[in-house]
């Protein structure tokens, strides 16, 4: 007999499949192509293990890691939001919390609780790895906007205030990471996939 | 002006948007759609995450998160080999070394040694990290496969003695997740989705 905590994150391992299907509006690197939010997870937890010695203070790597891997792991039942969406709120809605209570809670109830208050943690946006996680989910966008010559920018009409605005939260996580993402959005309207 | 290490650390976050691309054997659960390698990393990652209780000895969790989110990369190179090519065997090859030298060497020395020498851990499958890793590596085309009516051993005629021997492995990692699969394997040859 496999023991009852087995059976149950089995479970959730083949429940969690469903985030291969959630499509980001941003395109993978010099591409046309939708990432997917297994995709982009896997991307923020590579790029936190590579940019971790630029956290403003030092962090807990592994709760980074947690974070960026689950974090849009809610998505399966609450979808995707644009970031730039004027109509719908990003963060903790109802929705989300609602997704998260369901697909963690099909793990055992200790680790039910623990990766939702990860998960918490991630959205409040308070702890030192909280805002190292939250860096690293602006930082990959941009990257890839700047490689698809303005990308979601120019495609939905987004200007460089909005993603100043949105982008500037980064500091919170690196000061190091922000000026080269500062640098960068200035660069890009400089060369005309952002429009000011 | 950015430090030296984080332009290297943004190269080598830009060249690895490439395993999205890397298209394995195997399909998600339920479903006809072919796994990429970053969707794989990210899923052994989650699954290292919940199954960790299970390991035979205590892993460093850490360790073992890193060896799965890069244990693809050199893939970039060197390609996807399906476990059961009997043409080309699937580890270690000098292609996949120097896949590995030739990536994580984009990144700053200490940083590029330490991810080759996790992957080199991981491909020698000697410590208690790694053994947990490939349990893990293991475990989840198994999974897929059975949720798929025998999924690639009815694509490619792969029989039970050739599934039980790969998966075996998996004993070294975690001899309670190996009790499970032993169990699913067998289940698998009752239903007749795998062959004797």
């Amino acid at each position: 007999m496999s023991p009852e905590n087995l059976l149950k994150q089995i479970q959730f391992i083949k429940e969690i499949d469903k985030i291969k299907y959630i499509q980001r509006k941003t395109k993978l690197f010099n591409s046309d192509r939708q990432e997917n939010d297994a995709e982009h997870s896997w991307h923020l937890a590579m790029m936190a293990i590579v940019l971790a010695e630029h956290a403003n203070a030092a962090v807990d790597l592994l709760k980074v890691m947690k974070m960026v891997l689950i974090h849009d792991i809610v998505e399966i039942d609450a979808g995707d939001t644009f970031i730039y969406d004027t109509q719908k709120n990003h963060s903790n809605t109802d929705e989300e919390r609602l997704a998260a209570q369901r697909i963690f809670g099909i793990l055992p109830e200790q680790q039910a609780e623990e990766l939702i208050a990860i998960w918490e943690e991630f959205e409040a946006g308070e702890t030192n790895e909280a805002k190292f996680a939250r860096t690293m989910d602006r930082l990959e966008p941009l990257l890839q906007n700047t490689s698809n010559n303005g990308g979601t920018w120019n495609e939905f009409g987004v200007t460089y205030d909005k993603v100043y605005a949105k982008k500037s939260v980064m500091k919170e996580g690196s000061t190091t990471i922000w000026s080269f993402a500062e640098a960068l959005i200035n660069d890009s309207v400089e060369k005309g996939i952002l429009k000011k």
